[in-house]
């Protein structure tokens, strides 16, 4: 994804790379092992590539966008090594995490550490706007973890209840990378929401991808078991989309039903390939995206705008 | 404590206490119930009353000095809700903690939405030198956790290695709040700077008291069974001076065991006692609160200053 579509800025994400491997070089040892450990797991870099894309809306600078850059992606890795936390009842992911390797004790201090880190880039940014924004993302961000949490197996939850969720763990801060993004380099307000609600937009449609791609894709491609958010009480569109469409009693049981079978997990994502759900789901996803695309009328034609609609059209495309 | 030591402030605390009850009080039923659980805990409300008696030696504004104290609190709450996530404790000041109650996900998300909540509150105060000073505490707080954790049943730690810890369990987010108090009423720098250095001073002084009691303590009067340091291989102050005091290998043995028998932790405690490592922690203590005091003498005479003062003899004398 980086090498097609981040193309005119792929030397300064090399920089954010640079800068997030000196971060993660700290005076503890156990600390820099499990950040870099987290760092070197990879992960596309989508947040710091909007803040650096949407800097090209007017005068590009590295210097404020770096910091800005490095910063979100620091928080998304946190939110990430928070969400690997268990409950000792809980069966870890095959996956080596951080959590896996280290223990809980040192994934919430790593993820504390990170996100710390992160409000001291924003700190040394001086800019109040910027630091009240991240600050509003930060606790939205947190609600739509514990409602996902509270709403693990609750095969009665709304199409509202999923929306909340997921712009929550997705939207809200790649809506902020974009917009925090301009609003570095000092672009117009009508630029910064522009490119605030194509980040918005672009983030639904993203984890509603990832949403589908959790019960289609290829495991080897997917990186984990295929049906990971079934089996952890995850309720998904594809899987509300079902739900409703058929009314299928096993259906409800079996997404209902904790500690699920290899079988049963099975089961479910054969009813809902069935169903239609992933149809409907993936015209969801385009409409979000169509949204996304209708937002970048409203800036400057600049070539990144058209980085940023290649973008979109990739993620109607994406496989993993 | 409050009562008696925190009198002239003791109407912008019930202030705080309000405001906090507001905070807990979210639109998430699971997050207010375990914000509500942890406000209702208890606790000294340190922090903001040194945010609001630090406010008395400028111009008192309550509107000013409201918000942090009431940050400063909650990053205390978020720090501790994430240590007993780390810790395994099952209560905390004789109650059940979060973690006991929810699980290690809910007090997650639950620390890092009262971290998130108290960040927006700092930023809304539009000062960049406080949230500065509060993203570096921040970051060095969770370093402190870290070391903490590494440095488990190792009795080979040093004395720098235990200041180096309690400094960022402990002083510096007493300090913070001095100085942040003081800054935030826009004191003179030379003000900011004592009150600092007599938080610092004091915090480190606390916290060897806390350690010396969580040997000596009336069980009860603590809240918590005594030794709960030696068992989950947190070495303390009077711990180390006993060490190094008595060399016997039976206490290093003891000390470095893990799983340890309420026998084994009577034990321990009983050699420790033995050895005069309290009286040489107090000293050390005494030594701290001198220094404190020392800085009040940097101080305009204001009645303040003479509660400050009151503080450190307090903690002096504390029993719990």
């Amino acid at each position: 994804m980086q090498s097609r579509l981040f193309q005119d800025i792929q030397n300064d994400l090399a920089k954010v790379e640079a800068e997030l491997a000196k971060y993660a070089d700290t005076s503890l040892p156990t600390l820099t092992a499990a950040s870099s450990h987290l760092l070197h797991a990879g992960g596309k870099r989508l947040r710091p590539a909007f803040v650096l894309l949407a800097g090209r809306f007017h005068n590009y600078s590295l210097e404020r966008l770096l910091p800005l850059a490095v910063a979100m992606e620091m928080i998304h890795m946190a939110s990430l090594v928070h969400d690997d936390v268990v409950d000792e009842s809980k069966t870890r992911r095959g996956i080596p995490t951080v959590k896996a390797r280290w223990g809980n004790r040192i994934s919430i201090h790593t993820g504390d550490h990170l996100f710390a880190r992160s409000l001291l880039l924003i700190a040394e940014l001086n800019d109040d706007k910027i630091s009240e924004v991240l600050a509003k993302v930060s606790v939205e961000m947190c609600k739509g973890e514990i409602q996902q949490m509270s709403g693990t197996f609750d095969v009665n939850q709304t199409f509202r209840d999923y929306l909340f969720r997921i712009k929550r763990k997705t939207a809200l801060l790649i809506s902020a990378s974009c917009q925090l993004g301009a609003m570095a380099v000092k672009a117009d307000p009508s630029i910064v929401r522009a490119l605030k609600m194509y980040g918005h937009h672009l983030g639904m449609a993203f984890q509603v991808t990832d949403d589908i791609l959790d019960l289609t894709a290829d495991e080897a491609e997917l990186g984990k078991p295929v049906g990971s958010d079934l089996r952890q009480g995850i309720i998904t569109l594809p899987i509300l989309e079902a739900l409703w469409e058929t009314k299928d009693p096993l259906l409800r049981l079996l997404v209902a039903k904790r500690d699920k079978s290899q079988e049963e997990v099975g089961q479910a994502i054969e009813i809902i390939k069935n169903s239609g759900a992933i149809d409907r789901s993936q015209k969801i996803a385009r409409r979000y995206l169509e949204k996304a695309k209708d937002e970048l009328k409203r800036l400057p034609p600049v070539p990144t705008r058209d980085s940023l609609a290649s973008i979109a059209e990739f993620i109607e495309k994406r496989t993993y």
